[in-house]
């Protein structure tokens, strides 16, 4: 007879060390999950949303409220919105959204964003929003939770259920979400042409894939973790949708690895924040939008004048940039729209490579909850 | 014969050990010279501006673009602007917003805010909102300066020549122009009553003494920045425009200290920035506001429970504070809406004892210009 040391979270595991590793793992599949049945060759299909063609006329702006990971998932959002429906979107953390007087009525749709759909501050934000008379839609991912049932319209994520406290499978289907919706809006209101929609959807159909591949490159992600877990603190910087990537990067790390990690808007750095920047200082730098590609590159040489240790993460086309920096991370070539969704898993990887090469328990950082549901 | 050795630049400083003392000091004068002619016993004058009720009828947005410390006095406009015009905002870093393609049209109002009135991405921001057909208003303080001459409208801030790196009373006077240009605005379409014209009127003219007494704190300041020097990180913490402040507060810091410190929305805390928070962690809370103020002090009991070293700033009527923190510094009662521009100062002096009790080159940090004239 011989004793058997048996936890059972452990066997919910699957064999990975952490919920965290399992959850990113399944981030292909949660993507294929959250598109399955919306996305067709004519365009977008949500039979879930009953807002029509003849609401969205009543429509002059967008409020996106959410908290922490979902918060940036917004930030995203907002962009998507802008970019495809040219709606105006303001997006705000619940928490100051509630307590100010937010100029909102019934040409205003809240589109709120929750992984548990408990989240009390936004909770609180519907409620305010639908005594004003404007309409709520919720992106959540648990089926029956309260945001669920206070919320005129739902899309639910599909990510299936999120143990590790950092949010990984959430926020990428949140971000894909987004999109969804920005398109399915834009085709309401007649603001999206059909060749976008094409483009929009061939790109996110790929995007399972993309982040598979993301993920296999976890070795060089651990490699460059266990080369650098011994900081105090890194700084992430990007433009545009990279930046929405940088801040989720940031606060994956400081959730749990405690390194006090900032993300900054590449073209604030020299506003101040520069100051920061000494030799061997890790600066994360994100790089995949064409448009300011020769943007980030100047400010890399700025801080690479400075002496930080730039890695930079670049599609494929711009693999060139590796005589510039110290470490690459190349994705491959893609849509610039969708960029949000695979490189994040690269942040997502780093963040669970310092922290568990720093020894800290990563499903159960301390100091935090998996859901915030007091205020 | 004995040698002098002079530098030039001493004279200027007026007996001050830096510009940035003396700039500091100036702020009272500052907020004058921002206030005169502009505020009288029925509203608000402003000769400078050619903007009427009949152009405002067709304003339905305003959009605040600006780049560092003049980014932070944007958002404190745009808290002004929609709690007194009833305008929806949307504030962004100009760097940001000239790549993206905002929605902007001949309805939007572009409000610039630059101290030098030279910012290269500022400038581009006011070219593309023309091209629209935008009507472009800045408030800067250089007169004849680039963005005055292209904007439409200028407001001057009047605060006089800065010459420290770390902007103070450039920052000052640009909060004060929002309040002012919010009441305007404000009074123009309407949506501001004459009672509230007549409160925030007192109390603006309540400032340059508020600052003078906040200025008259800073042995106290000065004591406790000599007794925490020695620090790495610093977390500051608000709601509302306790939150914009905090942003302020934590941009003077990282210039001339290079503390890594961080604002955060205090609501935003537990959703993840919270795991960073150690025993002996200096967390300044900014608790002006009534109507946010025991939220905070729930804030201020989570942070205390993980260890911090809480310093917090109220006003008079809340100095009980005390018994939960381990330091007050108490400002005078006031209308909460003018909070902004006293309790700045509390932090800008933090900043400056940090930097100086660290052996700081206060006035001029490494790696940063005073005006960002390239992009």
């Amino acid at each position: 007879v011989f004793h058997v040391d048996w936890d059972p979270g452990d066997a919910e595991k699957g064999g990975y060390d952490h919920f965290m590793m399992k959850e990113m793992t399944e981030q292909p599949k949660a993507m294929v999950d959250t598109l399955a049945g919306r996305l067709n060759t004519d365009g977008i299909r949500l039979d879930d949303i009953n807002l029509d063609a003849e609401t969205m006329k009543n429509i002059n702006r967008i409020h996106i409220v959410a908290c922490g990971t979902a918060y940036h998932a917004g930030m995203v959002g907002k962009f998507y919105f802008e970019k495809f429906a040219r709606i105006a979107v303001e997006t705000e953390a619940a928490s100051e959204y509630r307590y100010k007087d937010p100029i909102l009525d019934k040409k205003t749709l809240l589109i709120v964003v929750s992984q548990s759909g408990e989240t009390a501050d936004t909770l609180a934000a519907i409620r305010l929003a639908k005594e004003k008379g404007a309409r709520v839609l919720a992106v959540t991912n648990v089926v029956g939770s309260s945001i669920a049932r206070e919320a005129d319209d739902v899309l639910y994520t599909n990510a299936g259920p999120e143990i590790a406290v950092a949010s990984t499978k959430a926020y990428l289907t949140q971000v894909g979400c987004m999109l969804v919706l920005a398109m399915h809006l834009g085709q309401l209101n007649g603001e999206i042409i059909s060749e976008e929609m094409k483009r929009l959807g061939h790109a996110l159909l790929n995007t399972p894939e993309l982040v598979q591949k993301a993920m296999e490159s976890k070795e060089a992600v651990k490699t460059f973790a266990y080369q650098h877990f011994n900081i105090n603190d890194l700084f992430f910087i990007g433009r545009g949708l990279d930046f929405y990537t940088c801040l989720e990067g940031s606060l994956k790390l400081k959730e749990i690895s405690y390194i006090h990690s900032e993300a900054y808007a590449a073209g604030e750095l020299k506003h101040g924040p520069i100051a920061l920047i000494d030799d061997g200082t890790i600066v994360v730098a994100v790089c995949t939008q064409e448009k300011v590609f020769e943007k980030m590159l100047s400010n890399i040489k700025e801080v690479k004048a400075r002496g930080a240790f730039v890695l930079a993460i670049v599609q494929e086309a711009h693999k060139g940039i590796a005589s510039e920096v110290d470490e690459v991370f190349v994705i491959p070539n893609m849509d610039d729209d969708i960029t949000p969704i695979p490189t994040v898993v690269y942040l997502q990887l780093l963040a669970y490579y310092l922290a568990v090469a720093r020894g800290c328990d990563v499903d159960k950082p301390k100091n935090l909850a998996k859901s915030v549901t007091v205020e």
